[in-house]
């Protein structure tokens, strides 16, 4: 019966030829295949967040100088295992316990569930969270690189993980305050991980001060890259696996229409940072009468940053619109930040803040169900609460265990050795 | 009943040593299933195409001199957002629109069609279309290395991305000319991606000359590469991403046949790429009595552009001697090119020229709907058009623009700072 | 009427407690849906066994010396496209070819079965085999460093890969001895692919001798490594894909079971790793009074060794305990080989052999079906088979061709160019 309909359907719209192109009917996948499309889906995400930092690191290690690479690096493998393990502890159920518009979830370690299902989805979203603090705090780390201490900057990610990060998110995925009050739309969590990341890499780059020397002369001082062959690398690669993120936050894989959704989510991302490239590369002429690969690269990871506020609704030329405004702010941004002196060793600010910022704004341009004021509302809430916790924690460690190493081992270089310790015999 | 007839098959058929080893009926996947594993297939391929311009930034960057490897990673990211922008502008229409049999589609910009099917299948081409042609312009790229001016280069890209290749790609993947009149077979477009490629990149490389000081001697002049642990890292990463390209160019995973497909893909072309860096380690050890790492990274490279030409067909030991081939061409090939003054920065043109000829010609061996008249015919044809048409823009370019930074800058480093233009503050 | 039972079920059994969380039965994928998920995910393991490569590639260009990296690079493709060849011509088939509890399998060549579904699971299994032992090899040629000569590198890879890796491979994979008498129980392999090539490893240091001038003083002397931000670019994507070859290992992922325990997998794997890095940073610092990022990263990697012997069943405490355990050995086995003049270039026997033996050990902790003696057993009968086979060829290499090269090239570094050999004109 349930068939003849279906046939019946077919022929008589199928005939009309506005309806000619309607999508019939198909097939769903069966409950175990979608569960495991939607698995899928979600892991691989993880695992394309990891390849986020794989390309922060390698980004970071080759626009420092040579002098401070090792001490970058350092940096970058410390963070991905404390965010991690401060998910575990606190993050986790920080997120996913806060009370529908609340603001404030348990202090408990996150168990696994004991329900098969719960359990599966709870993996997948605890790999998200630990990572998504993960690629935050690679952000801070680009911004106070080259002068910061190390063990400071290791409290400081545990605490940006177990309580900064993981407040701020349940406001948004917990079903906190800002999904419940404001409708506040961010897709990727654009201005959620890069937004606080941000903030946070902002007050610590003013806290910290500027690198010796930056802001001797008129113009900022250049600070020669130790290898920009790996910082492209790795900006191509923050470039795909950012690309698979946004993806991935889509959550769901399981049907026809998620199939076209996530099509659209990678096309338009892929304008966007094309978008974005070019932009800059314009610009830069322009401006500067030559082409800055650093910029470049920036350029194409801020558009993917703000075009992952939204990245279905935008028609592709919105996207590529999109993308670029972003290029144009990685290219005006650190000139402006530089006049304030407030000193960011890769360009983390621009790119991730300032896009993070521009692509949640932007949102409700293509997207019907989102509003102007509650993007507003959304950033300023993120933005106000993330930037006075980083006030907060970077001053407590300044005044505490200090944050910034002597001038001289900062002159000879963070990977300089002291003579009272030698190295560990590997 | 149906089930009875099933069961008095297995009974009857599986009591038969002869038919004991065929496949019993497999209970289909759901349309919705097949849709979601086919465009898993396609979007992940997209995400590796990526991966694979991660590689060959990687390798020109490590392959070239110090001084040069910042303008290398500049171009290859231009390329990479100017090459998406232009298969949008106009490159997916061209390849799209043909008439079956046709020589030329249309000039109009790509809009994601309405139906949703139809805009899934779409956006996954967009990106394959997109990358390859990035692809092909990053094989020019490693020819012109180390001493074309960056502008000339960008504009070269768009007329590659946004006319050439699509040109050539639509008398193919579009069912024009060759597809049509000549049967010409080439699975994963090894003589249309590398091959267009590789014949614009040898009109740059000859109509741009060596570089300088490079044919002196009696010898060609050695140029110390920059980052050979980079250039080795980027070649393991083109290894794999064109391992999983090839797979991907399978367009469907949504039946057994297809999973059987794959996997043979997958065991030919990684014994490909082993016979390709066998066959150059013996071969350089047996002519230069020395092993050299950038010959054995073209022999993989070189041994998976041929093998995925045709790479289901060939048994192993087919695959291995195709691979194997190919390695002996990598090894032999650059000298040939040196003796004709013709300098390609990171041998590109054997590896990526030579070897998806040689591909392309070969697949009649295993392949018996191709015949050896139609691979040629369609070697021919692409090769003329897109030699014709490099030796054009290329030529425009000199006499307008012009191609080739001044004798100071060269010899200085292309990353050298001209006086006049400050560094823009990041 | 199954319908009227379903909603029953869920009206009587969703009312008590403690069968809420029950989860209900559900509807199983297709056949064909069953075949490609499993497809996937062992062919894609395949690919991220290939990037376990690039990132061992990448550590040891990183961390031998400027003057050694090339030859490091050129080993590391090398050995896998020996390794490749090799599963080919003998390994494949040694492995799978024994019988049930037996000791030795038939050295025939490897060829694709005819019956269709035997040759996607073949073919699967036959990448896994050619880059498990290139994993295996990779390792050997980290610990081998820096003093070695390329041609009886290749022919012990060769020997590793044709023989000694596939017949202790054939008593578990297989089904043989180990297998049939012991229950001994190692999920993805640890002390198999690590453990093998970790005594194969072991075996060519001590035979080989430290590098020159190593231990000439009390301390040994320190090697500056040629590039850090390329091993800790490395190390990240060993993180990686490790974490997505251990999920590759469950080699099931067709019911909602397989997808709880790839999650399961995939959380233990990235606690232990997080686990292993804050261990040894703090240990690093309570002994050195600094961190070491060489240490670091092997504390990540040696953890995912570890937990990879038993992923699914440890609690999440458990998996951070198993990783941080390994973390102490990456830093006390390095000092503790050098008292004995044991070098290891890049620490590979701490990382890769120590910590699979800890993880397999560790495996009746969690898992009640394995036991201390059956590991202890499976532990020592690979142990002392691979330990006396790569003594037998080191030796036998030692004494015909040679193993070490000159002490003048050594000094002057193994990418140095002998007068008489001109590099080939690429």
């Amino acid at each position: 019966m349930k068939r003849f309909f279906l046939v019946l359907t077919v022929l008589v719209v199928g005939a009309h030829p506005a309806f000619a192109q309607e999508p019939i009917e198909m097939q769903p996948a069966s409950e175990t295949s979608r569960l495991l499309f939607d698995t899928l889906l979600s892991l691989s995400a993880g695992l394309m967040a990891m390849v986020v930092i794989v390309g922060l690191c390698a980004r970071e290690a080759g626009l420092v100088r040579a002098k401070n690479a090792v001490a970058s690096c350092t940096k970058m493998i410390t963070l991905t295992a404390i965010c991690s393990l401060a998910a575990w502890v606190a993050g986790y159920n920080l997120i996913f316990s806060v009370e529908p518009g609340g603001f404030l979830g348990d202090f408990v370690v996150w168990s696994v569930p004991e329900n098969e299902t719960d359990e599966r989805a709870s993996a997948a979203q605890f790999l998200q969270v630990a990572l998504a603090s993960a690629i935050g705090m690679a952000i801070v780390s680009g911004a106070v690189a080259e002068r910061i201490r190390f063990w400071p900057f290791a409290i400081f990610a545990a605490a940006y993980s177990a309580l900064i990060f993981p407040i701020a998110a349940s406001w948004i995925w917990g079903n906190g305050y800002l999904a419940a009050a404001w409708k506040y739309s961010d897709f990727a969590g654009a201005a959620l991980i890069h937004g606080c990341g941000g903030w946070a890499a902002l007050a610590g780059a003013v806290i910290l001060g500027p690198r010796l020397a930056r802001y001797d002369g008129e113009e900022p001082r250049e600070q020669p890259p130790s290898n920009v062959g790996l910082a492209a690398v790795g900006g191509l690669l923050i470039w795909v696996s950012l690309l698979a993120l946004s993806a991935g936050a889509h959550l769901s894989f399981s049907s026809a229409a998620d199939a076209v959704a996530i099509s659209r989510i990678l096309v338009n991302s892929q304008l966007a940072a094309a978008g974005g490239v070019f932009a800059a590369l314009v610009l830069t002429e322009i401006i500067y009468k030559r082409v800055d690969l650093p910029i470049l690269i920036n350029g194409a990871v801020g558009a993917l940053v703000a075009i992952s506020a939204g990245p279905i609704e935008p028609a592709l030329w919105q996207a590529v619109t999109i993308g670029a405004f972003s290029g144009v702010i990685v290219t005006v941004t650190g000139p402006l930040l530089d006049r304030f002196r407030i000193d960011d060793a890769v360009g983390a600010i621009p790119t991730h803040l300032v896009c993070a910022l521009w692509g949640a704004l932007i949102v409700p341009w293509s997207n019907e169900s989102a509003t102007y004021l509650g993007q507003i509302a959304g950033a300023v809430v993120i933005g106000a609460f993330s930037l006075t916790m980083g006030i907060l924690f970077w001053t407590g460690l300044r005044y505490t265990v200090g944050l910034r190493v002597t001038a001289e081992r900062e002159l000879a270089g963070l990977d300089s050795r002291p003579e009272a310790s030698p190295r560990p015999r590997l």
